[in-house]
């Protein structure tokens, strides 16, 4: 339908192949050493039985080797960073309960012990972390401050008569809050506060600090809190920690970028102090980056539970015949999951390209500062738009399997309620895309100063074009393509790939150009009034972002289907691709019509294209769901054992009845819309 | 800003007046009678703590008066089926759980036994039910048919020899499903099977049958099964039934309109089968009714918690100042926030529309078809749009609230958890606004005959305009104001109101029209697949209807504004309209843009006046949530008073810092934008 040859049957293990990608030996060893019923999620439980179940899981899973790639082999890691992110994905499409538990252990605390501290504290503590023996915390975020981390209120102020540090919350809304492992199992802290010596003020650093003794009571001025009951992660222990004046040794201040001497002298080879805080920051990446990859596993497991249901699940009669019609074979249906299977694929195909990134760039022997401010920008950007994806995914998937997605039993209402946070944690999915827009707008250059009053906006116009011009992948593949496009394109066929790519550049360029030109503007005439300059574009910057994001997405899975060597697969990644640039195109259709991209008879054909796509793309759902390769036992939902058995039950009673001359139920058809109120 | 005068400030009580509505008296007393911390959520409650509770809670109610309104007052309610709507919106504001349960007695099962048995049966058991002496359950779907209720797979069988009924459930998929009051407390269902008698099906009838004996055991022949933890709504003892030809007497079918004599013979006033049927469910439209109002009130909380929060809450310094900024301020919140608070706005007056539409529809003496279709279709519509609404907008205020939002104690959670399965039950919302649609092709006549093949796109293409052109609410206002309209409107404002009502109802109408034309081509061309008739134009056809709903929407708000006798109110309420207007074809740009129905340059046009507008309301955001009058027990979340609170200690403190000559830490600026990892 679409003119091109049509789709040949795909093995899902050749897609599956190209989805695993550089870490296929990490998600292979996941699903052959963790893929069993023991590490599913179990539904129902109460908060106090997910939070000792998954403590449990937790220890067993420190024996297994699966958790400790990122850190050095002298500890018993790998020195694998993005090895880390593919097994923290799998461990997402178990039970993301056990995902975040393990992720605020090995990632945030680990992780930061790991970056942040030196020799010494990496030799006292990484042992017993690896192994668990030794749970702790990440302590953050303030109750009054989240995404603004810099305005921390925890103090910790050295004293040289005693060498130690006075940590101390100075009022509620500087107690640490959402901490995961603190309401229970936490010994020690990683704990953020404003580092105070010698009378000055450093910035925040990072500082070790027991929070329960060896039988698990609060140690001395430390107030726990327990975070409660939550909308979902039930087995994770999230806590509130407030300090009184409580001691800190001199040698507990993890002192990588920032040492303080016996004397209370303050020394750093940075000497910013915005500048080392995110640099000590920058060196966290490897969370933001597991986040995102594993909200989109968590759609995953959504779209393998609603498109298999919707291959078996029947309602409405066709007209004329005897038979129901399969779910999936409503177009609305189709409308539904398969835009969003279509961008699974895609950001899939992106976060595999930021984790390698992310790997390279952390291994690299000299830092390269343009290249961690572009790994930053791009971990933020696809942590937001895959959290918001799968929440958003999940919650189509719950309402395309009816009543049964309602049921804790068919997975979805705890996938749901686990992902939700997701656009929240590792940074609030708003200030991520304002950081996006903001790396665009310097051009990376010194992409965490300030931009206050906004008087820079000349040097930001110099700096646009060089940046949103660089290609994020398969660099010469997309050039050839964009520039095989002609410039009058009206009669380029919209499943022409450089025509997708220039769709999505020009886009990007095109707003990219107007936030510069309004911000300019707004500078020359606000002077007054320097938060409006900023404020009155808001919405602007933020599109500047979310298209350079779709932008990077589409490139990273042209450069995927690149990679297949399965040529039947290659064509049904091919097709996908095509879905996933139509459907955005489509989505933002205002856009390109107003900005004379699209005239409306090319935005008339969109759709029936799109339609199209859908049409050709059905048979293949299932394959495209089974090449995620999750591990059934993961799956964990009763429909997809049950439905397929209830229809066959129906399906031979119906026949029977008609074999006995008694005919069934008489068909309504698929165009009649008979609906049953709620019970 | 928007060339208009300046908005005075307002009274929330004059536009909660307005709100308030036809059955202001109702809701009045519910918040005098209910408005404890009694009726209040409880938070990170077990299921079995909530169902419990629940269950008390509601045989309390039933002792209130609140629940019997709809009831005849002969047996101790008042004839008011409006006054019962609004007296659940009211307990939906409170908790989801309570109000599906008091749904389920009251408006289900109680209502059924109401509309569709004879004298007898409301006098044997209409007491009991008020009273909630016998709580029951509304068994109509069932695990393989819930949308396409017409073929529910349980019989139920006469025997003249014993004059008795045999129900049989035959498979696993006509098992009755998701049955609330079913998993713990229900004595009796009202279930509906295939009636066969004499040898021949009869359709779908309602029998009463005890399901549970006084000392709550299972009676003879029924299984009962539970449905388990859901995703929320856990006070709800939803469950399932089977049937081991379990006998009912011949006076327990609820006979109004189908009775058989004791011989066997089957009589009816309703020849049709379908129609019969159809008929029945119609009866029941209360349900939906109260269903679509319910999830707007949970919208309702939801925005009244992120706009208090929103408007302490600060996060950033504004540059150059010592303060932070106050999140409501930024753009982007306010672009999430205002869109969503203006078409709840919309949404409650089109609910109060329905509401005394059904009201009058009901009590008429004499039945009136093409009213009681046209109250079907915008139930059905209504019903979609407000639960579609209330799942987004709670959604919404979740993230806006941050970490703080997915906490239990700050409510938003389980709102979040309870509202999903709104777009489901009473209808899957999707199949409700094919509904709809179905209405506006067949112009309302013969709304539930089968439209097999389409062959009769034809006398659907004559019908359309008169339909369409049809007013809801006031007709001779709004024709004044489209009139008044140049039909050159590139300089009309955009805040004028007969613009916008214009520009929706042209939409409706082209989408109709081209609807028409498709199917009537597909007719022509698709004879040999009458499923891709259909099929193949589903998405265009679900366009049109929400286009319908939204002009009927739009009426509504007009029409309430014409009420609002405080003259600031109604200026505000103007704003709002204004922006639900404006809003609604900013988010179809694509398509107005696409039928010349705006220019590029209007459409740029459009983006300013919207977000002036959003400047415009930000000082009446506050005034708008409290307008809602909910008690402020049931808000019941904790960071409205803790949030204030802290934000107050957090200011001295600084204050306190500034005094003493320690400034305290330096202020990062809104443009910068540190963001904190997770924990």
């Amino acid at each position: 339908m679409t003119g091109s040859p049509a789709l040949q049957p795909v093995d899902p293990r050749a897609v599956q192949q190209v989805l695993d990608g550089r870490w296929a030996h990490v998600r292979q060893d996941a699903r052959e050493m963790l893929g069993t019923p023991e590490y599913a999620v179990v539904h129902g439980e109460s908060m106090t039985e997910a939070r000792a179940r998954i403590s449990a899981l937790t220890a067993k899973l420190a024996a297994t080797g699966q958790v400790g790639l990122a850190f050095p082999a002298a500890y018993g890691g790998s020195d694998d960073a993005g090895g880390s992110v593919a097994a923290i994905e799998m461990l997402a499409l178990a039970d993301l309960s056990l995902m975040v538990k393990a992720g605020v252990q090995w990632g945030l605390f680990g992780g930061a012990v790991q970056a942040l501290g030196n020799q010494r504290q990496h030799d006292a503590y990484l042992p017993a972390i690896l192994s668990f023996d030794l749970p702790g915390c990440f302590a953050m975020t303030e109750t009054g401050h989240g995404s603004d981390v810099q305005q921390l209120r925890t103090t910790c102020t050295y004293d040289p008569a005693t060498q130690t540090f006075d940590l101390h919350t100075p009022h509620a809304a500087a107690r640490k809050d959402y901490i995961g492992n603190a309401a229970q199992d936490g010994r020690m802290a990683v704990v953020f506060a404003q580092l105070v010596t010698q009378g000055q003020g450093r910035g925040v650093h990072a500082f070790l600090v027991p929070i329960r003794d060896a039988d698990g009571s609060p140690m001395p001025g430390v107030t726990i809190g327990d975070d409660g009951s939550k909308a979902g992660l039930l087995g994770v222990d999230n806590g509130r920690l407030s300090f009184d004046h409580v001691p800190v040794p001199r040698d507990m201040l993890l002192d990588r970028y920032g040492q303080v001497a016996a004397d209370g002298t303050y020394s750093s080879s940075i000497e910013n102090e915005s500048r080392r805080f995110f640099t000590m920051l920058g060196t966290l990446v490897r969370g933001r980056v597991s986040v995102g990859g594993s909200a989109s596993s968590a759609a995953k497991v959504a779209l393998e539970i609603a498109v298999r249901y919707g291959d078996v699940r029947r309602q409405f009669a066709a007209p004329g015949e005897d038979r129901e019609v399969v779910v999936n074979d409503y177009l609305v249906h189709q409308r539904k999951l398969l835009p969003a299977l279509a961008r699974t694929y895609a950001l899939a195909f992106a976060q595999e390209e930021l984790t390698s990134t992310m790997h390279d760039v952390l291994i690299a022997e000299e830092p390269d500062d343009a290249a961690q401010r572009e790994l930053e920008s791009r971990a933020a950007g696809l942590k937001a738009v895959q959290t918001w994806h799968a929440t958003a995914t999940v919650q189509l998937c719950r309402e395309a399997c009816g009543g049964a997605g309602y049921l804790a039993e068919n997975r979805l209402p705890g996938l749901r309620a686990d992902v939700d946070v997701f656009t929240t944690f590792e940074g609030d999915n708003t200030v991520l895309m304002q950081l996006v827009a903001k790396g665009l707008l310097t051009g990376y250059r010194d992409a965490f100063g300030s931009l206050d009053g906004w008087g820079r906006a000349q040097f930001v116009a110099d700096q646009v074009r060089e940046t949103v011009l660089e290609r994020t992948a398969a660099r010469g593949l997309i050039q050839r393509l964009v520039d095989a496009v002609p410039r009058r394109d009206e009669d380029t066929s919209m499943l022409d790939r450089g025509w997708q790519l220039r769709a999505f550049e020009d886009r990007e360029q095109h707003l990219l150009d107007g936030a510069v030109k309004r911000l300019r503007k707004n500078a020359a005439t606000k002077r007054d009034r320097p938060f409006d300059v900023f404020n009155d574009v808001q919405d602007h910057v933020l599109a500047t972002a979310q298209a350079h994001v779709d932008r990077v997405v589409l490139e990273a899975f042209v450069a995927g289907i690149e990679r297949t060597p399965d040529p039947a697969a290659k064509a049904l990644l091919g097709r996908v691709c095509d879905l996933y640039a139509l459907t955005t195109i489509e989505a933002e259709k205002g856009w390109f019509l107003q900005h004379g991209r699209l005239t409306p008879a090319r935005a008339k054909t969109l759709t029936s294209v799109v339609n199209d796509l859908l049409r050709e793309l059905r048979p293949h759902m299932r394959t495209l769901v089974d090449a995620f390769g999750t591990p059934e036992p993961w799956l964990n939902a009763a429909l997809l054992t049950e439905e397929p058995a209830r229809q066959a039950e129906m399906a031979a009673h119906d026949a029977a009845l008609r074999r006995a001359g008694t005919e069934p139920q008489q068909a309504a058809t698929a165009t009649d819309l008979a609906v049953a109120p709620a019970q």
